[in-house]
């Protein structure tokens, strides 16, 4: 009986990609350890990017920055 | 100091049942293990069913595959 | 399909107790949402009193000071 | 390589004060555990009024009643 | 930058089997979101089973019955 | 009454760290937000190395290779 939560940022996951994370993290329960895929929960979360920090910045910010580099010439 | 979070699929609940899990689950921990209701909190997330996955599914479908069910011949 | 979890810290809840709020806990769920009781998760989390925070200080702490306020002349 | 998750309720934290608690915690895990910044994660989850409770009541009712008491006689 | 908690029952998985679990869910959020694994942190909670509940019984119930029916003549 | 969780690794945090800990967050939510310290509540949970994952692998694994490195001539 698992309980999966995924954070991932809101960036446009489709509903057909969160769906083979559920069966992908379902089917690897069960091969790992057996695990009945009838009472395994997945919960995927999507954090806005202003909302999920890293090297205390926010997401947003990093995608910005990595935006004009890509652009620099 | 209890912290109690509760996760649901977003379907509709009401702002009156949600208040009433909140009594509900303070009451209970005062009565079982007598916990001050001043510092207990109830957290409720209330998630998309395209982002909870059972079995390997997402909620989505299998609503969409019980109501088919339920108006077969 | 609810998952619920409940932490308290760790001051000798008995196994009886976790159940009584398990038990307490996926009747509300049924009662005010009709949640299917076969797929409600409780977990129960028992966190050190020296990891739990309020106001800025330890539970460890907390409960010393009103030990010591109990035996206070 | 810690991971914080802030809960707040959605009340009109601005995104440069997010980005503040975002940088503040960061620093504070490296200044007091020598966590390095870059596998530092640090997620915000703003939580509607209406599903966070203490003591038994929603922050909604417990806001509305503060606001009555300010503006009384 | 996923975040990924996995809980189950504390029944034994061995190191071997966390460790699979980890790449299996790392390698799965490259394949369908194409996310950084430098970045993936996934960490496991093993709960104990007396608090762990479904259907309003703990774990620890359930096995044991299905432990005595297994034995049953 | 924000509510924060701290994961970490079980690698020798001592009491006065979390401490520290806590009374840094606390502070910083109310620097931050003006959010009341006798509602803020802050978890710390410590997690063991085989059960965290980066990249794939189990920090465990990651300590390992980090020491033998540093000792190799």
């Amino acid at each position: 009986m698992p309980y999966v939560q995924i954070q991932i940022t809101r960036e446009g996951a489709t509903r057909e990609q969160k769906a083979q994370l559920m069966r992908g993290v379902t089917d690897l329960l069960e091969q790992v350890l057996d695990k009945n895929p009838a009472t395994t929960f997945v919960v995927i979360e999507e954090v806005e990017t202003d909302n999920w920090g890293i090297a205390g910045e926010t997401v947003t910010v990093l995608r910005e920055r990595a935006q004009k580099a890509a652009v620099a010439p």
